[in-house]
Formats: C-alpha cells, structure tokens, sequence
C-alpha cells in the first residue's frame, strides 16, 4: 500500500483553497485520498479582500461577514491548515519547502498561491519597515479592522487623503465619503487608468460631484508628522492636512521565496502557470501571485482578481486530484462603482484598451456613445456612457467599456460574452439581448452602441 | 427621368416607420429617392406599446411621453403619412392597396407592417363588437388613455381583475397594485406560460406576497353587468366583483386583408419573411405582424416584440433601399418586471423551453440554482433563481431563464450572447464575467448554474 500523495499549498486564500478543496473532491472521485498541508503566513483564510472597503464603509457589520470558509471548515474537509506559517524558501529538485520557523517540509505536489500583498512606497515607512499611524493599505483582514478602528478614532468631519486612484482608491473614496469624512484623491498619472481617457474623465466628474478633492498628477513627495502619526501629505506642486492616508498604489506577486528557482517568472515576479495551473513538474500555481492569459491578443497580463482566482484554483485543484478542468484565459472584464453623496456611477470594462489593440497589430476603430439605462420615459432611466472598440478589416470587437448609473455596469458581462466568442461588432449590434421599459431602450444602448461602430468601420 | 420609386408602408408603428426611415437613408446613399406613403390606421405612429403599463402605474406622466416619433417628425423627414386610414385590400400582382375610402393606390413595393392587435374573447363584447364598460384590452394608446381615465374614476380600493397572467398581464397587475386597487389575476393555465414550471412558480409566489389574488385553471366564462357597466367575472368554479376588467389574452397578426394573396402565413396569419423583410417580389413585412425565426432550432415562432420589430423594420429597410442589412432572427429573450407592494421580482428567460428542446431533438439537461445578485454580505444582495439546460451529448447551452431582485433580469443578455454563438454550458460556466461585491458573488451565480449543469452532463 502506498502513502498519499503529499501536496503542500502556500497560501490559504480564495485560489489556493478553492485549489485544495477540488483537488480532494476530483481524486476522492478517482478513489484517491490526498495528504493536503496548508501553510498560511496570515491568520486567517479564504476572505474576501474585496469586500474590505465596503466594511469600511458600513455597509458590512464584521469582518467574519467577509470570510468565506474559516480554518476549521477547512480542516473538518481533511486540510492541515498552518497558520501564521510563512515559506521562505523552496527547493524544487528536492521537493520540499522550508518555514520561517525552519522547518522544512516534503512535497509531491507543491500549489503556490501566496497571493500579492499592497506595495507600500518608501515615503509611507519608517526605518524599520513599518508605517506611521494612520497611514496604511487596504489588503488584508487586518488592514480592514485597523481602517474601522482608525475611522472611529478620527470621527467624522476628518480629512482622509486616497493616494491611487484605482479600483481600490475610488472604492475607498466612497467610504470614507460615506463615513462622512472629507477625502482628496491623489493620483500620479490619471484617474481610472484601467478606461480610455474619455471614460475616466466621466469617472472624475463623478468624484468631484460627490465632493471629492481630486488632484491627477500628483507624484507624492511625502508625509508630514507629528511624533509618528501622520498629519498631512505633500506633494510636487501642493500639500494638503491629513488625519488618515490610505495608500492604494497596487500589488506585487509574493513569490520571492521561489527567486533562483528557475521558474519563469514576470518582471513583477509573476509566475505564469498553463490552464491547468501547472508552472513546473509538480508545481502549480494560482490566483494574484499569477499572470493570467488574455485570450484576445494572446498576451500575458498581471489582473489579481478573485474571479480568476477562484476559476484557475478550480481549474488547478481539479487537474492535480486527476481531472482535466482548465482555466482557458480571460478577456480583462472588471467592474466597480462610485456610489456616494447622491452620485452612483458603475464602472466596468473588457477587452483590449485602445493601446493594447494597437500594440496586437489591429486597426481599432472606437466611439463613445451616450443613452440611458431604461426607456428615457422610465423613472428608472439613468445616463450611460459606453465606448466600444472592433477592428475596422476584421469587425471583430476588441473592447468595450460602460460608465453609467444603476444598471449599467453589468451589461460589461454581454460584452465579455461576445468577446469569449471571438463575435463581430455586428454581433453585438444585432443579437437578441432584451428589452422592456423598465430595463433598457428599445435598442439597448450597448447595441447602439455597437451599430454606431459598426457604421464606421 | 425615372419617377421615384412608389413605397407604400402599412402601418406606421415601430417596425413600419424604422424601415421607412432606414429606406430613405440607405436610398439617399445610392443617390436614390423614394416616395413613401405611410397609411395607419390610428391617429398614433411610432409609440412604445410595452410603456403603457406604467403610464397605468403612474410612472410614466403621459401617453406623449410614450410617442417615439411624432407624425409631423416622419413628415418632415418627407414621408407622406396619412393617419386614420386602414387598408382593407391588397392586389400583388396589379401593385395597388386598396382603403376602407376606396382609395387605390399603387406602389412599386409594399411594406406590411400592421402589428397585432389584441385578442378579445367573445364574453368581453358586445353584439355590436365594443367592449363592455369597465372592460378592455391593453395594447394602443388610446387603450391606455382610456385605463387612465378608468382609474381616476374607479378610485383607490376599487377591485380590478386581470384575465391573463402572461407579460402584459403581470404588468398590469403591478400598475394595478401601484395605484392602490385589489387586484385579480385569473389564468387558463398556469403563470407566466413563457417559464418553465419552477420558475413560473416563483413569479405566482411573488405575486401573492404582494396581495394579488391569483387564480390559475381559471376558464373565465363570462361578466356580471349592472347595463353596460361591468360589475362582476365568472369562471369555472369561481367569481369575483370587479369594478374593472383588463384583458390580456394575447394579439394576433392584422394580416386579414392578406387572405388570398397566396403569401405563406402561420395559422394565426402571421407572415414570415426573409432576413431581409421580403415575403414576395416588391412584398416585404416586419413587426407584430410576422413569425420570426429562432436560431437556436430553426423554427418559426411568434414574438411579437418591440425589439424584433425594431431590428427587422431596420433590416428591411436597409434592404428595401438598397442595402444588405440583415435581420439573422432571434434565440427567444424577453423580460420584465412585477414590482409592488415590497416584492420586486425581475423575470427573464432566453433560448428552448425544456419542450422545445425535446421537440427539436435535443438532450436537455435543466436545473435551478438559486444564489444572490451581489455578495452574501452586502446590503445589495437578493435572492436570485436561475434555470439552466444544456444538452448532454453536445455540451451546448439550451436556455436560460431568471427569476430574482434588483439587477437579476439583464443577466440575462449573457446567456443570450451565448446562445446567440452557439456556446457551450462550459463557455457560460467559464468565461470572464465581471465581479466585485456589489455586483456579484466572486462566482458569478449564473455562472454557478452553468457549472452545475455541466457537471451533471
């Protein structure tokens, strides 16, 4: 009789879970047991990062809210489940993975999904590496509750400076907005730099209707202090007091355990796994510590998103307990919203930027086309923008992004659908999508949208 | 020099006057003008039928708010409309249509596009043909000014009662509700006939939370009339007071001065024609008037709906003038709404019923899954139920049909776009939709219920 096949999974959030549990279930099916360890160097697993800011909002009570599975669901499923265990090193050709604590533990199949913790510039740090009071990212749990804590203590009418403005910059600025806080947004290039220019635009329009303080182009010098606790930002050209400053600069991969592994990593340090997660023999990896496929243009690109992790962590689990599900790439859906001080704009976007179809040697032609969300006559009926993109030889759509009201912004997933399939602008302009007053134009405004584009090509 | 080319348009509602626009600008291209009569019958053109409901519910201020195009618009685009004139014959082979005038007119083509007029069963009329008082249709403008004007005078707490629980039925239930009256609504069958059976089970859920009496099985057999004026419906088994009795039984094809002309029409009249709007040499059609063709098993079926007639009128009259547009049919998607009294439910369905599929020779594998619109955790989350099938030797996605809150009914759109590609249950199950809390769970629930479906294939 042999022993079970030991995989050790670095990292106990949405990919390598979602990972750990399909891999038991697709074995279990193939009448194989699997010895699974799970280290995690935090305290807690499978949350929600992306729910954070709405906990800081109030729009969630507890940050249990936000976890999806707890460490004892995890080991009633048969995981040993490590926690506050942190990898520091990996040897691939002796299959095993050493801890911060020295010990050094066997594999016969190694899952890396460590994720991509915030980056923290030098300018929010002291010496020692931590940060001063009051100033922090928005990541982890524990970020989370620090943020609720830091929101009670300041009180409202305080001043809270945003620097990114992101998904997570605009996201925290409707918190802190709706807590009743003052808040400036700093950016060092533009706003929503994820959207066309003529998009983003209408996404700074709705910051500063919501009373938001945006200033694009600011290239943060530094912080002012009192003791260690942070009283105001500076940066070229302006300066402004704070009582809080939230740093939402974006992540990085956190595989530098796995440096001089000869794995094939991104500049960033992402790794690149196949549609089954595999990135060496019995190496796998999932979720933010990944690159992911773009199908359009066949390019890798760096989108730490929970959808993808918890598809390729399907995908993953499913191939190592035996089975043969894949992740086949995504098409750069995402959406997000402002919704603060009597403003509501749901943000979305697929598919390929302007840029990006240039760069894939296509020959875009794109328009922004304004309508409404529901039959102008409706009380429902709320301005939409979107700007769709195709590629004037071919007709085939490239990208499409929505900026609007209620309702807007999941009419991205139409998109991303045609998108998938390889489909036509004139797919998009003609396909049986639905109507009736209460939930679009009689031409829905996407297919307007798409006909406009397709008169010009 | 030529005379321009004689077009004559039958009916001035959506289908006919987008053709008619489309014909002028395509015509215009190719440096060709046109000569269009457009004859209608009413004294209305180009109004949004589905808006009716809610100028009954009061959320719509006025039946102008509901006109598209008003008749002095399509006359300044130079269309020789002539309202209140009704078409009693037609000669295809001498070109000409004759009126309930006498007038003859001759043409070079003829446009059909004369809709459908709603279904009156016998109890509801007169021996002269017109409704009893307090009994009516819901279809024209006038219909709705009349509802209106019913309303006022009824008052709140009135008891209304509705013979129909499809679309127009449901919607009239909520307006009914919105404006404060005891409400009835009494089907043949069962509920919302376009659903599958769980399904329609939760809209009849729905409509009871909300106090709607809801009979099902019910064979109305005829009124209690105190003169003219109805007081009361009778059914099989049952009876109720009723101070108002909306109809809402169905609409049947306005082909009637069509018989003999050797066009192919369905058993209820119903034309079919090309993907251009050619029925016949120099005949062409769109609209309530016509079949229209589902991809999805190649069969002719009934919708008459303002978005096919919308996109066909288009297509024909891109055609008519010249142009290729084309009309390439429909793979069945509809929505709406019932929205009262504290329940909101969004309904929703695309592609075969469990029944089409079986008659088009198909495999069907169909579930429910029921999940939420946003997050577990955010305020914005409702519950959601979502019929999946998909067939089991070829893996391709059937139908899709959604019951459930706020942002539930235009997710639909998605698995239409599947359908509309011929993609598998694994394509919707796969592809990248987009999420963020507000939005959605981190799977997206429909999503959720593709996968489910594909693994039990």
């Amino acid at each position: 009789m042999t022993s079970p096949r030991r995989v050790v999974v670095v990292g106990a959030d949405a990919a390598g879970m979602s990972a750990a549990h399909q891999a038991l279930r697709t074995a279990a099916r193939r009448g194989e047991a699997l010895a699974i360890t799970a280290l995690e160097s935090s305290d807690h697993t499978s949350y929600s990062a992306c729910g954070i800011p709405y906990w800081m909002a109030g729009d969630v009570g507890s940050g249990d809210d936000l976890v999806a599975r707890t460490a004892d669901q995890h080991r009633d499923a048969g995981i040993d489940l490590r926690l506050g265990t942190t990898v520091v090193a990996a040897d691939l050709a002796g299959r095993t993975v050493t801890t911060s604590a020295g010990e050094v533990l066997g594999y016969d199949d190694l899952v890396v999904a460590t994720g991509a913790p915030a980056v923290v510039p030098d300018w929010a740090l002291r010496a020692d590496g931590t940060s001063y009071d009051g100033v922090g990212v928005v990541k982890t749990l524990d970020d989370g509750a620090a943020w609720v804590r830091s929101f009670t203590r300041v009180g409202p009418g305080a001043h809270v400076v945003v620097v990114g403005a992101g998904y997570i910059g605009v996201e925290v600025a409707e918190a802190a907005l709706e807590q009743g806080f003052g808040v400036t947004v700093l950016t060092r290039t533009r706003g929503m730099g994820m959207l066309e220019d003529e998009m983003s635009d209408l996404v700074n329009t709705g910051l500063v209707d919501a009373g938001v303080e945006l200033v694009l182009g600011a290239e943060v010098t530094g912080l002012e202090l009192d003791g260690d606790r942070v009283t105001g930002v500076h940066w070229e050209g302006g300066s402004r007091e704070a009582d809080l400053v939230v740093v939402a600069v974006g992540v990085r991969p956190a595989t530098d355990f796995l440096a001089g592994s000869g794995l094939e990593m991104a500049d960033n340090g992402a790794l690149r796994p196949d549609p089954h997660g595999r990135v060496a023999d019995h190496v796998w990896a999932a979720g933010d510590c990944c690159e992911v496929r773009r199908r359009i243009d066949d390019q890798w690109v760096f989108r730490p998103l929970g959808t993808h992790a918890a598809k390729h962590g399907r995908a993953l689990g499913d191939s190592l307990g035996g089975g043969d599900l894949s992740f086949d790439g995504m098409v750069d859906t995402s959406i997000t919203r402002f919704s603060a001080c009597g403003v509501h704009l749901e943000i979305a976007r697929t598919g390929l930027s302007r840029a990006d179809a240039e760069t894939a040697g296509f020959d875009p032609v794109a328009l922004v086309t304004e309508g409404t969300t529901a039959a102008g006559y409706m009380p429902e009926a709320e301005p939409i923008a979107i700007w769709v993109m195709a590629d004037r030889t071919t007709r085939r759509l490239l990208g499409v992004q929505v900026v609007g009201g209620h309702g807007a912004g999941k009419r991205i997933d139409t998109a991303a659908a045609v998108l998938w399939a390889e489909g036509s602008v004139d797919d998009l302009a003609w396909m049986d999508l639905s109507y009736a007053p209460p939930f679009s134009t009689t031409w829905e405004v996407l297919q307007i949208a798409a006909r406009r584009v397709a008169e010009r090509l």
